[in-house]
């Protein structure tokens, strides 16, 4: 399949996560249409180790580039943490990933305190937002300090994003944040926009919350300007929906994270 | 390869929870070689479906027949719950999954006031306990109350065993048990044994808890004398373990259910 401006937007995660950043290419984007892959029949990849991630993710965007997308979002910061380059390498299409733009919008909110960042276990123990971070700042230098907090997303998957489970579970990985002088934080996990409230809560007002999706649409819009691959206006956009386990739970949970109904979901195979 | 008394008991889990099953298994069958294999780049399977979880459920099972085993354990509770059948079925050796043993087991420890059963949210929902235990009790019938605990799995996982977090969310879920009279509480899965302390404490001193591991080492002693496969004495016997994803982690946190070190794991690939 020919790619060109009328082909969609592929879009991988782990699972449901990432439908906040394509609430976000949705809400900056109107015309385009877009593929959404949740592999949930291997969700969490913020656990596994950076050679099973790479590898499902190269499986992701296969499939997504089977179906003639025009460019790849990788919704997932653990992905983007760590197959980004063995993406890039493998695909005709640009790809685009969370943890870049994360890491711009954070060095653009910061007041000089430093930056801290919380994500999995994987996207932590790669040092990709460390790298990116320190990369931007240059000879300005930026003060950064990194925590794993690997509760966070099975506390998002359950709905419970309030009331004492979650704010001790905050209070406990983030103390440290509040002491430490950080006045940016971003969140290095497409699950953690649902924590906020506890996650502000702990970390207290002085310190400005950051969330990738909106960078990375912004980021994605001028990529297609200056490509020449904007949709035209005019026609309705499509928004198709694969998942890799069966479909109900990522429909209902789903809805949370993209803030308006999925009103259906493809399974398919990719483990062969 | 042809299976005989030498041959080893093959038993897969999702990680690294069946350990405590294969910890029962050494202790009450001292003679017998094992082959382990945790599924660590797909766990875990208590939250997904039921199709895929059967799914890899004949591709672990396939990778240890090939091996040789004379008898499959499925350790993991989720498995047993919901691919059982297809595994009886597909497989030319005898399997045991957790869930008969464990349901039998609470049946010979109740009181009269009813059994608890908490699990994943797959096994729960499968109802595999519920209609074991009301198969077993026969016509005297027994009242079952069941409950998914789903963050259970990412406590134990992380080490958060003890301590005000592990213990809201153990009251949070048993609060219920605590004041409906049962008087046998199944841990109906392989990571819970990890948090009996403050599950117990949730439930009060009345309620005793059943762990499925050493009912299921019986029903294998047992099984192996009938089939006369029992190892023969004398012989050292030899325990592999094989992993999907990178071994580190599975040796670290295993010694921790295995309750011995674990030297050295190997990384298969079941995904092609």
């Amino acid at each position: 399949m020919r790619q060109g401006s009328h082909s969609p937007i592929g879009v991988f995660d782990s699972g449901v996560g990432g439908l906040t950043v394509l609430k976000a290419l949705m809400s900056h984007l109107p015309h385009e249409s877009t593929l959404y892959l949740g592999d949930t029949a291997r969700v969490p990849y913020g656990t596994k180790s950076g050679e099973v991630v790479t590898r499902y993710s190269l499986k992701n965007a296969e499939f997504l580039l089977e179906r003639g997308i025009k460019l790849l979002v990788v919704a997932c910061n653990t992905a983007s943490a760590v197959a980004l380059p063995a993406l890039s390498a493998a695909l005709p299409v640009p790809v685009v990933g969370v943890i870049a733009p994360g890491a711009r919008a954070a060095l653009r909110r910061t007041r000089g305190g430093g930056v801290g960042v919380i994500g999995t276990p994987g996207t932590i123990r790669s040092g990709a937002y460390q790298r990116e971070l320190e990369a931007a700042a240059g000879a300005e230098g930026v003060k950064v300090k990194a925590r794993a907090c690997p509760l966070f997303v099975p506390l998002a998957e359950e709905g419970w994003l309030g009331g004492d489970v979650p704010r001790l579970v905050a209070r406990e990985y983030l103390a440290d944040f509040a002491r430490s002088g950080v006045d940016t934080l971003v969140l290095g996990c497409t699950h953690y926009p649902l924590l906020k409230d506890v996650i502000a809560e702990a970390v207290g007002p002085q310190v400005e919350l950051v969330d990738s999706a909106e960078a990375t649409a912004e980021v994605v819009a001028s990529l297609l300007e200056e490509q020449m691959l904007l949709a035209p206006g005019g026609g309705t956009p499509a928004h198709h929906y694969f998942v890799t386990d069966v479909p109900d739970r990522f429909v209902e949970v789903g809805a949370r994270f993209l803030g308006r109904p999925i009103h259906s979901a493809e399974q398919v195979d990719l483990s062969f």
